[in-house]
């Protein structure tokens, strides 16, 4: 309720515990301009840490668009990173290593999402093109509208992609097959492709049917153990990066702290007795 | 065959070289108590070392569930594991390290089906809950009756799933969307879903159907040279949690020893003479 | 266009800056003997370093076949690798050593497939059996005709597969049921399962279809950037052996050199302006 | 110059290019209380983005000691994160989370000092405890006074020490037996032991020669390319966490970039006219 | 203290919470048959779940040798594992995997020391050959006495050492090129080298002196938190195997459940008061 | 004998099963250029191919020095990859291109000495700068001369030494420090210290003496079993560059086929008959 203001992104609670983040420049397609990556961090850092939230739904504002991607326009232009003037170019090396930390601080402003302790609903529509999808590769879930249209641009423009997408796509769907095809391709994909290959769950009809299904899921999981829910993320994303065995170690210690808590008894009585779902204290 | 008699496992041998265990708890929907994981462990090591089994179907007794999961009556009832009496309550330090210690024995009877040196076929029917999915992920191939119903239950009693799910289900299907969805809404899929995503790789009217079907699997695979059916579980088994540069390495010397052995050519002539499958020697 | 002339191989370049290599011995349904896959390595060494090809097909010559795998009748003569006369037998722990040198060495000819800088897209039909799996699961695109069959056939030869087909199959397709299905009944599985699990990502009529499809793709990916194309390639191969961590910080490395071209700014404008492709340099 | 002032610590730059860190509470023996850890991450991110810093020298305030560790009186304090009020005691599990998220940001500042793109050259005298351990073993290089004396003390206050000891003490010194030896017994060791396991490089008699040895070494680090200086440390710091072949791949793709430099022909030309360092640009 | 009595080790508690083991069969030189490393599991398994140790002092019986073995005499008898009767010899692919089995098996015995949750000192005297060296590795801690002479004597048995040298010497001691030295020569090396080089810690004159050096190590450390003990040796072997951040992100697992003792403030109060090692809990 | 004769090393055979490669550019102190690392590779290839050798032996030609590294009046000339004309300056992210693949085929030449299946023992005398510490830090045994003086060069040549000595160093000494100082300080260090931190094993006073020390090493290790000195280099690279668990079971593989040879028994009854060393065959 009392959530900050931000310029390019705006956060409501529409309902307990449940955060709503919507990018938030309808008039250039939500297309990401650098200061927007710096405030996407500060939003997912701060809605980390806030213990009334425990699940985040999040979509791009005005009809159009989830997002464009990065702004060409403005990307573009003479001055910017990628196209410097010729008097401010370095020594080849020099260039080589300032690329190299601007591309390390891009990456960790993008990967809040991932580190944010709570779930991630992404709800995608229209336009989903390049940086889009290294961003939605970060959140947990993905549902997406019929009309939406998907691109691992990138290599369009030239570029071989850094701040996500060629990181974890190959970990978040099936068919590496697949992956290497619309990486190398830049081709479009649809809605019923990118359900059928598993990059989303569920596709709805329209944008307010979306974000109602991505409202009801985070309702529902906002309503369980945050303990359970943060510590199911946690894990999950422990065991991506590591082998079964590590993973197996890492979460009998999670657990050796996580299970004694009341929320265990509560919730298994609450079960026995068709109780309902109990109130968990905050986290 | 010989083989000894357990409380809560059946275990018989209904063809030559394949075993058949049977979840036999049938009157709790074989749901789980402490007892149950401990004698898992004891029947798949025996399996894992005698020469006379070749591949093993593992399903559950009755006609209602493979299994329900853990059994939260047990589970909740005062001073068990879940619900310990106050006077009981240890440092929480301590508790954790107890916890700890106990949930890595969890897992070592639980993961005893994945170092068992056999194929095991799972064939599920019914209610497949919670810590069901742990164990059924340690399986080889997994089918299922059309009436199969599956969740990760966890979430719901509060706890983060820790004796294989998380660590498992990342590597066993595609799409990780749908992983993480699965796992933190703690919500039901049902066979078709569980088809769709890969999780079993086919689903049959009946549980008679699908025994049947797993037992000519089974059949089919014990019929084949012992050696390279181990050998090629072990390697990927190893393959899945290794690069790909340490794999090659791996089966490489694998190969070593396992190439060199009269099955080769008897399996070749076998093939170029259309003569059927030879009788290869135990292992 | 001045490719050298091959005994098993034959290398065309029908477009600008794409190869295409067949495998060239259709009368014995390209089965491989073992100067084949050595020549293999040198084809593909060759394109990975010759700066006028950008991307490559794959396929298989004549009508029948895209490959039978290894071809048997050889293999299983006597004196040969996999048939030693009596005479000519080591002691086990020797020629378990020789074995694995062997091993290794026909690894290092498949692999020279995924070493190769440019993408290669495998066109497949008619029967895929065997080593070809191993094969294959190099390529970077798949795509095959309504005809294709395929089985990982070294299970019935007695063999634990060990020149590719373990190490990366587990980290190709989503079902990891489904890759101990195929891998542990040596079972064929047509153009459609193959689809359905992410094997191949397009499924076409006739194999002159699915050439031509995928000299259009080559087509396609020629036209990019060179620089993106295999900085793609080479980024995605990466991340599927490291964590998450560990692919974004080689790709910040990568990128520090990479994205300094003039590639860059080209394609933007060509974008802003729909100019279509601009002609990239050579790289 | 333009030095920021901070509380606890003391930044100068004595020379071109050096900068010097004191920690700065001597009256307390330079023991640690939470927000001196915050400020240390503040003052090393600085220091590493600051293009006129190329080498940093780290040492202790005062005449007694480098770091008597945790300020054990201020941790112990009735209400601390150590010893809180039995009224502020949260449900273990809740507990548990919250400790992992405070110990995490803790780990984060101090891991600061090996984020820092610079060299840093620690200078130790008198006592180093317990934390102060932890955080040397993120320096590149260390040094101390014949005084010294070091303990890995966390053992004796009943911690399982968190911040870095545990962690990368295994991979800076030769021997593990003497690293469970230390982090074991909590015993102390002193400069003579140190010098010989290696965990410092240099004992040198009094902190005003040490500070001089390391303010000369720091100036011959910063009179070479600030490129390969800080690439040096980067490629190491890698190496030391993946196995070779990682390591040589990162760094070929990291020299792609960093030795096309205008660095090279003059750092060569240089050596073979003897020219004495030339003067490189900053980076 | 109410230990069983074992056939080939000797277990005694000369002190409270403090474990002797002997291994005890003198009038071989404490050489090492089958039964004995099956049985050294046992003791090694039993020891870390006694709630009553907190450390193990490990030594070998008699005046004249740790232990120099394996029993050679035993090993190549005719119809033993190193040495099959001609008509009992298998296929060789068969043997491999049964040689193979038999060699994990025989791992798991000797890595029970590793696995034991309480910190094993080592002494050892006189010699301390090939299957010794391999055990040795697995404890914490390790003095010797000046006669103490060391091999690693597999390769002069014409054996590849695979139950442990080769495994964790690179990790253990300084020197690569020590440890390619002493395992591809088998040459001795005598107690000041194994001090120089960092295998052993510290040499005495006598066994009597080392075993009484180790008590009081023990003594000293039985006298500590066991819960900070316990998860120091923990995280220190997690550590080892994993790079640093994993290492870190554990740790603050671990911690979030073990630091929350009243072990902490009651060591803290004790330090500050000079009170002594207060009492701790069992664990 | 019937080594081939190459141009910038010599190969010689002294005695039975051991070979001499010589550095053979003494009028320019054994510095390299390009056709020398190609060369290198050739030579070590080869003999990690021919069973007739089982151990080798490397040095420098002449009394000057083992080797200057890279010749730096090469390097710097104009038009040399570290110095290109003006007009042959590609775009940046082509340059890095094409640097890394360079770099590639460079490591990939040194890493032979590494690959080499033999062991290789090495004896440096005078200097052994720069890039020679990149290649002897991929030998197995190193020794030298009390005149050696070594200093890791790159950093004053502007470079991030990228060929090997910053991927394998912090793996091959004990003290992470002293290989920060070496490598960001490019210091000399002389023979004494190399012998003090473990980076060589052994110093002798001439050149003639360390190389009758190497031949005398070469010729034990080459009397014993070929199997288990090749298998013990084998499994200790394996080792040093995966965690313990993997190890065990790489090592448990590999003696599935290694142990089952008739070297083991023959050297059993050796020993036991103190027989002296039996003939082996050749491998």
């Amino acid at each position: 309720m009392g959530e900050p203001t931000y310029r390019y992104f705006r956060v409501t609670t529409p309902r307990e515990y449940v955060a709503h983040v919507e990018i938030n420049r309808p008039e250039k397609a939500n297309a990401f301009i650098e200061p927007m990556w710096h405030e996407l961090k500060v939003v997912f850092d701060r809605l980390s840490d806030d213990p009334s939230v425990r699940a985040i739904v999040f979509s791009g504002a005005g009809d159009k668009s989830f997002s464009a991607g990065l702004d060409l326009q403005n990307a573009s232009a003479e001055g910017s990173k990628f196209n410097p003037r010729p008097e401010d170019k370095l020594d080849a090396g020099r260039q080589a290593f300032k690329t190299r930390k601007w591309a390390l601080e891009f990456q960790h402003c993008v990967s809040s999402i991932e580190r944010c302790e709570k779930p991630v609903i992404c709800v995608m529509h229209g336009m989903c093109i390049g940086l889009t999808v290294d961003i939605v590769t970060c959140t947990d879930l993905r549902i997406c509208t019929t009309d939406s249209v998907f691109s691992v641009k990138e290599v369009d423009v030239a570029i071989t992609s850094d701040v996500g997408t060629l990181a974890r796509l190959p970990k978040v769907v099936g068919s590496y097959a697949w992956v290497k095809d619309v990486c190398l391709t830049g081709r479009n994909f649809d809605a019923e492709e990118a359900l059928r290959v598993g990059f989303v769950t569920q596709v709805l009809p329209t944008k307010a049917e979306a974000v109602q299904k991505a409202l009801e899921t985070a309702d529902s999981i906002a309503a369980k153990s945050p303990l359970a829910v943060q510590g199911t993320k946690n894990c999950l994303d422990w065991c991506r990066d590591h082998d079964v065995a590590s993973g197996l170690r890492y979460m009998a210690v999670w657990n050796g702290g996580a299970i004694n808590t009341q929320d265990v008894p509560l919730a298994m009585k609450s079960i026995l007795t068709k109780g309902g779902n109990p109130r968990f204290e905050k986290l």
